[in-house]
């Protein structure tokens, strides 16, 4: 298996990128393509002990910056390390593509390199929603799409990232005949915007385990294994949930501070505290999937470090195994069999 | 002052509401209404002191359901606490109207009854989200609007919501020249629904001090004090950060739990974690305004204590006192001299 990494993708890449390939290639023994300013990928490369590990590295001498508008940067930037990366697994050269840089950049060179699933007519970005399981009293996950490729939705276009969904959850996370949700500002068939409102009557007919419109409150609960919505909706949940996770704790922290016991307290409690702070780790997930494009392209987040980086690349690795493309594609010939717009 | 209580609103109605509203009278020496059937409330009051205390009981035969649909149980029982209640508003035998009933019955009892203010198109439902602000290390307070009444919004209406959201802070919330922020999936002006994308150019003109779009995270991070949103990404907004907020602490309980020394930590620290627990207290906010309609309509959270209710009389009463409505007619006419659909 070989994978593809934008070296230069991240808010700390190269050398954060670099040292993340470098734990994969070791811990998963797969081939990962250094993809990135040859000179600057070779200097990290040689801070660390690679021997007997395969990390080739092919030049891109264009970087596309976090700042840039996507779909103009990878016009303007045929030579970088997005768009070199992405038509190598457009040529079967690679098998996934990973990258923590501009995730709009990823989406157009993935649109424009790669292009879509027959059948899917438009891509959606997802992520892994760690939640706790009251009943198990363990941590659980639920999968959200889409979280920010598009802001604005058809209803099927819902039903498609349902399915997306659906199939990402069976292969990838291993939760057979997923619940699927569609998130609304109620329970009731009749709540949502009209497109919501559509989405849920496709949904209703589509034969996936489809369980009604879910609620905010119902995703940290876990009362869904996906949770369908539009990309406008799914970032401010996606940034709301981290915000509202480190105000609490920065808010808790304060209050203990203030008081000598609670201060020993919460050094007895601190394990616990780790604890959780460990499930809630977003780098333990590894970024997040682009469904909907013909090839495995994982998305990490732009603030991540070596782990996270190499986490990505055990989520793509688990893509490349699973036949994830191939299970979207059967999955839209099987489930759907009269989807709306299918033929797009 | 007089202030209608809907005796029959909320999930533990009446016993709960009459106990609130025995409760605001005391502590604000105010007048309050309750309209309700008359024998239930009247054996609720029995079980009080009420001796020196303003709260006539108005009979009313008809209960609108929590599971009603709104519009419809509003046209159908005309002699329900709800309709009774806006009525004697309307007729201006009352100051204000306070309900933890079905929020969508109140909203339409208030639009047919009430009506809404020349120049507003659209009510909608706020709410205060309370904050922990990192500067000052203490806890702070949100206006978030709108959080339900309307799932899809015109650029204008977001403009108005504004609008109101800004006088609300500034004559209850006591904020000078509050900061306005449109919620979106980026800071960048380009980010966003086309209708958010056209409302944060309306916005640019309207002479509010509006700082720009804010993402999920600045809410909780108190980066605005008003935030503006259609009420199908603040109804899940608010339930999110209800859902979340409980998950996250039965999560850290179930760790603490396992853990003997964390468990004995956990005790030393309880005052620290009360003091966060009552910022968080919807019962201290008094529910959400319903803004746009010609009264002040306060709608309490379904589930309110006793607590929450006199705390919700209390928010109608300064509503009264600061002269709200007035202020939000004047500001109509003042900061949005060419404000789109005005005349409506």
């Amino acid at each position: 298996m070989r994978i593809v990494l934008d070296a230069m993708g991240g808010d700390y890449a190269p050398p954060v990128a670099v040292e993340g390939a470098v734990m994969a290639a070791r811990e998963f023994g797969i081939e990962v393509v250094l993809v990135g300013r040859e000179d600057e990928v070779r200097t990290e490369l040689a801070k660390h002990d690679t021997s007997g590990l395969k990390l080739p590295i092919v030049h891109a001498s264009q970087v596309i910056e976090m700042q840039e508008h996507p779909a103009a940067a990878v016009k303007a930037k045929p030579d970088s390390s997005m768009v070199v990366g992405m038509k190598m697994l457009r040529r079967g050269e690679a098998d996934a593509f990973v990258s923590a840089g501009n995730s709009g950049g990823v989406l157009a060179a993935a649109l424009f390199h790669l292009g879509r699933i027959k059948g899917i007519k438009r891509p959606a970005l997802s992520t892994i929603y760690p939640f706790f399981d009251k009943e198990k009293k363990a941590a659980s996950y639920c999968f959200l799409i889409d979280v920010g490729a598009n802001a604005e939705c058809k209803p099927e276009n819902l039903l498609q990232f349902a399915l997306m969904g659906h199939v990402y959850a069976e292969k990838i996370l291993g939760i057979e005949n997923p619940r699927i949700g569609l998130l609304s500002n109620g329970e009731e068939e009749t709540k949502g915007t009209v497109v919501v409102q559509e989405a849920h009557q496709l949904l209703k007919q589509s034969g996936l385990n489809f369980i009604g419109n879910v609620e905010g409150k119902d995703i940290p609960m876990g009362m869904a294994d996906v949770v369908v919505t539009d990309g406008f909706t799914g970032n401010v949940v996606v940034k709301l949930s981290e915000g509202l996770a480190m105000a609490l704790f920065s808010f808790l922290k304060v209050e203990i501070e203030k008081r000598p016991l609670a201060t020993l307290g919460a050094l007895l409690a601190r394990p616990a505290f780790k604890a959780m702070a460990k499930v809630l780790d977003y780098r333990e997930y590894g970024g997040g999937a682009l469904l909907g494009v013909d090839g495995v392209v994982i998305i990490a987040h732009g603030r991540s470090d070596a782990i996270a980086i190499k986490n990505a690349i055990r989520v793509a690795r688990k893509a490349v195994e699973t036949r994830m493309i191939e299970a979207i594609k059967q999955g839209l010939e099987e489930l759907l069999p009269s989807i709306p717009g299918k033929g797009a």
